[in-house]
């Protein structure tokens, strides 16, 4: 928020967080930071990550960017769908990850028409994006990326992962190593990379981090962990990514400028 | 511009440039991209670098991102002023890189005041940033980067280089390579790397590149060239960065998530 009165700093944007999907063959893994920032004197970790699951039926990772207060709403909503008995489409009983993702847009939309009047009000902007992943019974493993507006967009073979939050830092490497058909391990190595860079350039992203994986027709979390910086993987992709990226630099000829 | 329009797309940006000016002990280093896009059907090339130079008095390079009307107007009004008798301070009389950086402003703020109100009520957004560095006799380099307002920030020490445009995706390498002491060859290859990561990521941005090279006390362009994708070393930076990045990926360990 306040970055917007920075006028000397075109690029500042609020996106205090950063979160990946990744859909491939043999399934899913999501990674979250835990970093949210209200004030250059007040970070705290909340948990970006929530899971809907009944196994051998489905299994929902969902990923929030944005406005705490509204992503938290918007969670806040779906859980209570799903215990109401209105008739509303819940995420434990659509047929589909397409009806997943337009519950979480319709909840989305709730929480926009609650409060978005009142926080323009008080100058904030309606800022939330979401990453929703997962199985359902019947379907393949499928994965959307929701926008504030409640629209949404699903990924595909061609470019199998969704960003939300502080997304270009930690592109490039998800552009050279993720495709398709990569395994779960390729997928859950780049997307700590690519967050293990994002953190280094962008302070307001950082841990801890929620890996979740989900395996095709497993029909339920194949694993969770959270990982803190001193967790003995992520030292190793920290030390190890950075130390070999000095050994590759090295390895290439100086340019011709003398 | 049209990014504008794109509610769906809430991290678009209108970003279609990538320049980064580097700072160093040993002299300064600068890149930019020559891509500009009006459309999605008009991708043209134009140069964003501009050398202003007297050898044994001083060198200033200008690299510009944003609206190309905008830096364009400024480019010219600034070289105009260099013939004008007006006493109006300009690039080749002034003392410091300071004052040099002043004058960017300036010309920045006289293009304003006659052309943002007519952009306005066409909708465009007045944007425009520069990066100028150089050296004038009797002062150390210095390097700035300056903003739609005019105002600017120097580079430190601290953190050697600026970068205009669509900065993020580049940055990483940069972050992780860059310090003041480093030699001219590694800022010249850490810029390279970063602008093929942007271009990698990014189809807004691309070649043909200039390179600019600077040497403390040098007083004069030490080494200028354009790099097209198929230079040589290009070439040997775009191939051997992506092979040395895939084996350096495979040698990390795999994560635990089985």
């Amino acid at each position: 928020m306040s970055a917007a009165n920075r006028t000397d700093i075109p690029d500042e944007d609020p996106d205090m967080t950063y979160c990946v999907g990744v859909v491939l063959k043999e399934g899913l893994v999501f990674l979250s930071d835990s970093r949210t920032n209200a004030g250059v004197d007040a970070i705290s970790s909340f948990r970006k990550m929530t899971v809907f699951e009944r196994p051998d039926d489905r299994v929902m990772v969902l990923l929030t960017a944005g406005n705490l207060a509204i992503t938290q709403a918007v969670v806040a909503v779906l859980k209570r769908r799903l215990d109401a008995e209105d008739g509303t489409p819940n995420l434990m009983q659509v047929d589909s990850m397409y009806a997943a993702a337009e519950c979480v847009g319709d909840a989305l939309r709730m929480v926009h028409q609650r409060d978005s009047r009142a926080l323009k009000d008080h100058g904030v902007e309606f800022n939330a994006s979401f990453i929703l992943g997962g199985q359902v019974a019947g379907e393949r493993p499928r994965l959307f990326s929701i926008y504030a507006a409640g629209n949404f967009i699903e990924a595909t073979a061609d470019t199998p992962f969704l960003q939300i939050g502080e997304s270009k830092y930690g592109k490039p490497i998800l552009d050279r190593m993720l495709r398709f058909n990569s395994s779960l391990q390729v997928a859950a190595k780049s997307v700590l990379i690519s967050m293990d860079s994002t953190m280094r350039s962008n302070l307001s992203v950082g841990p801890p981090l929620d890996l979740a994986v989900v395996r095709t027709d497993g029909l339920a979390m194949h694993h969770h962990s959270r990982l803190d910086v001193d967790h003995p993987y992520f030292q190793h992709i920290h030390n190890g990514w950075g130390r070999a990226l000095t050994a590759a630099f090295a390895g290439l000829e100086d340019p011709p400028i003398d």
